[in-house]
């Protein structure tokens, strides 16, 4: 079959590879319909991810058909369409039955990373019981590809760990992809504001047509002088960090009232700087978290019900094949107004 | 009537000064009965609390008797023996009405602070029908002064906070008051294992005596070393900051399992560096507090169904005319094996 | 001045009564704008709440203008534009610091009840700082009279006891002004249906133009066989009665699915069957609640920002003086194709 | 080998039976150590339960050794100490993954009951991973069999769901196995007050000596009367039911706090009558739930760390070939002053 290889630092190639079998009997092989790539995988192409060795197939979203399961898969069997999780669940480790499939003892996030991805033709998913999830007949499964990852990520990590409620003021700063599958599921719960702050105005305008009730540029606007402002000088009772850098996560200590959440969702290279010198008082919570995946059934029931429009997070298509130009265009979303590239193995 | 009284940082003395009066139709008048020192108290000596100004008579904790109530007082009478909470609440803001009286609108921690304190004979008490609480007949006062602020913090900002389950694992960094103030309400919770880390020997004495499973003497053994050997290399569901400086802090960080909590009761005058590039990916909540008292009732059920002692917690008792001798106590704890010293009115 | 008397069951009359005076440092005296009336108000008059006496003004909701304010009053004065709380919180016994104002113990669900009520020009409010709601400028202040009971029950006692989150299956039993509150509110939370069940057509047709995805006139169709059709014979997560009678009630049961929510809101004249013969392994949970108003500020955010239109819950208006002819109209409201009238104190 | 066969109403035979086989790969056998008997054991063998067809072996308690595994175990291995969890849970069907096992898709309460249980010298465990728990070095393995079933049961159906914070009033109604294990297990958070009440003055003696601070004999005291004046006539924050009759729920409505909670742990056999005509305005909670045992891990941790005894509900020992001799102990537990009783597979 064919997959996206990585070759070290810099180097990726889309070529012939062995198909995948079942290697133990919880396994399952999927035929990969539908993929896309992940910032995550521009990090590894940096050579950010030492863990990530050449010869890695890589990706790690996407939808397919099941070709072939292990006599221990009893959910699936060859022919039924899924949705793959990007983290993989054994559902019998102390942290898959907290719920914290992240950490699971035998998975977590292990596709395209340290086992082939979902880049290729074909993939090996272990523990498939736990981790594909029926696609209900009728769906658009192209968009079924942003359950994988992007969605649950801004939903748990952001949404859920931001604790929003009905009413409130949410700021969310960086309007990339993961940013927007934020704004798109923060409004399962009726905020009053949500503000978004980036640096790029066409990001801005996709984040007003996507709900949000402010945006900032903060190249131009004082983004604390303006959310204070917003507030009664108060600040947001949620400040979702969509970027990953020390500067954003220190913006938002500046933007969160008392009483108030930061849920952080951004993947940092370095450390912060925390001011507890000020927040020690303020009554704050801040949270991290590797995605769960853990709420993948709730977000099926909203898109199969018309609460959440995954579609609007797709912006390109292109056949699997030519994925070495999805990477192009992915990589300089800036230029293409690219939020994600759906790759289709035809 | 006497008082103690900051005349700029260094300088106090117990003098003369005006028996306060009722101001307001909510307030009370309360005769001190029984007060204490609170570490506060020296960081306003240190002159590291700017706004509090000379001529401000200190304290912030005490039991008393109603001496005169304003009009609008309903709740209590001439007579009536109250416990003073720390922090006063007006029951009627944005903040108090979700239980967050420290940031109350008219209130919050301003007795000894932006008002006239505890450490006198008499106090001006505001909004007294929300910031007093009626002792219980028979109960021993002296041990309720304990309920002004040392145990709602320890239990607040650091227990509550905290989430602490049954089974659980936890390590309170630092074993003065404050951390023993969590330690003796952590029980509540019935955790498996309660491991306090201190530089002080006898502090980590009283500690055991308390209810601590294991203790740490960070001079000499390296508590990131003994806390992974006693958790399975996993780290602990619960850790307290009870210290306030950028080192334990960090130290906390270093010793959170993956899912696990950071409650921090330390009163910071420093940023701390936080580790997001390990911690960013392991679903871990990280928690400030000014302690709110909101806990005081549950506190006085627990104090007279004897599952709380805070007898325990103090060590010297002077008269309130020997206050300057009793603070010279209090700023050489670990001299005197202090913890916290009860003043009393006579 | 002039106002809605009760005389005794089925006895009412829009007659002269004195202007109402401050008789506690704590009340306000409104000027009442704009009022309703409730289901309750029916109850009253068939003599179903014998501890209403002869002479009492009704009413208990209503948007007004501060007349006068005692001298204990802080928040409020003389002009303000004020929303009337059904519920009147003292803020400071053991219920209202728990947020339970419904059980305030000097307080609670007084007015038109235990004490004169807004079907008046003027009404007095005991307690005004914590039972009046600043309107903030610029409101639709009829729409506002929504939020004075009907609005805050359906969301506290059906949806929020109810826990209904994103993606779930709600069944509302009651398709009356209360039934269609927690209908408009449990959208607050983005369940994936929302199936209502009434015997009248015509309450179904609102119900489905507020946002029901189903609707069952259970006069025509079985209830229990459509709603475990369209649940894949699971049952509802969150049941929601909206009725008050043992029949409705015990649907309820016959729809919760293992693991739900059933949340009363009716208010009930007798006793029910609760089948745990069959109900006691289900992990089921049932609550009841009388409204405590604690969300009134969060609906108000939820108002202002347009996630929520209380206007369309209005499908009458009458002058003040022309309450009897209101009340005809109400309690005729199959006929009327009434859900809440407005009468305004021109 | 040998196993207590059921053979219809009142009817049961210790006798020859097949050694189980590994049935499916997830399967493992389990050589049965200690075992118990429950008080479903003998609603059983009074025909209530008519799903159990004669030739079942009885019982859903005990730890053993493991004897064999299927190929798709991976948790455990011929030699392993296990604890056998009454409820079978697959870790992969929608309840499973919500942690509601007893409502598992392919498990819940099977053993004893819709296949073979642990009344015999081995019994087989579908799946085994997420149905056993592994046995601590060191443990007292008598002791664990009482967190088969019993402890759980008491744990999550009653104090878990009873929300019992510390400084709580609790009253447990009936002082059988299942209310102690309440008992034992509510102490973990602390309540001010517990309450036992029961008909057997032995049985109150023994709720005392586990903790009770007040014991009612309803035979002999006005149950309603005793709490209510315990309580300054407010009523408790958490009652719970464990005796499974109308009037014993209705005890407990009687006996509810504005604003408390009743957790049903009782098998009721008949529906009870609700008396929402009062409660449907006190703002309480009502549940149910069949054991889960999503909280063994947890207790196994609160006994290894001895904040839980489960010795202490041990009364009488057997060998387990002396298994009918037991069931007479156990059904004549008033005159045997039996809780429960060890049998121990020689």
């Amino acid at each position: 079959m064919k997959a996206l290889v990585y070759h070290g630092p810099g180097q990726k190639a889309w070529e012939e590879k062995p198909k995948p079998a079942i290697l133990k009997s919880t396994d399952a092989v999927v035929k990969v319909f539908k993929t896309t790539i992940c910032g995550t995988d521009l990090h590894i192409l940096k050579g950010d991810t030492p863990e990530v060795t050449p010869g890695r197939i890589l990706g790690h979203e996407g939808v397919g058909i099941v070709e072939e399961t292990g006599s221990g898969v009893t959910a699936f069997k060859k022919g039924d369409h899924v949705l793959i999780s990007c983290i993989t669940s054994c559902g019998k480790c102390e942290y898959c039955k907290k719920g914290m499939y992240s950490h699971c003892e035998d998975g977590g996030w292990i596709l395209g990373h340290l086992i082939d991805g979902t880049q290729a033709e074909y993939v090996r998913i272990p523990h498939a019981d736990n981790s594909l999830y029926r696609i209900p007949e009728g769906s658009d499964e192209e968009a079924l590809v942003m359950l994988s990852d992007i969605l649950p990520t801004g939903f748990e990590c952001g949404v859920l760990n931001g604790q929003v409620k009905p009413g409130d003021t949410v700021v969310i700063v960086g309007s990339g992809p993961i940013g927007l599958a934020a704004l798109l599921t923060v409004q399962f719960y009726s905020p009053a504001e949500i503000i978004m702050i980036d640096l790029d105005d066409n990001r801005l305008d996709v984040a007003r047509r996507f709900g949000a009730t402010q945006t900032i540029n903060s190249a131009h606007t004082d983004p604390i002088a303006k959310v204070m402002s917003l507030t009664g000088k108060k600040g947001a009772d949620t400040v979702i960090e969509a970027v990953g850098t020390p500067a954003t996560f220190e913006l938002c200590e500046s933007l969160v009232a008392p009483g108030g959440r930061i849920a952080n969702i951004g993947v940092h290279g370095k450390s912060v700087v925390l001011h507890l010198e000020t927040l020690w008082s303020q009554n704050i919570t801040i949270t991290t978290r590797l995605v769960d995946t853990v709420t993948t059934p709730m977000l099926l029931k909203t898109v199969q019900s018309k609460k959440l429009d995954p579609q609007r997070l797709i912006t390109h298509r292109f056949k699997l094949s030519d994925i070495v130009r999805a990477y192009d265009t992915f990589q300089h979303a800036d230029r293409e107004k690219a939020l994600k590239v759906i790759l289709t193995n035809e």
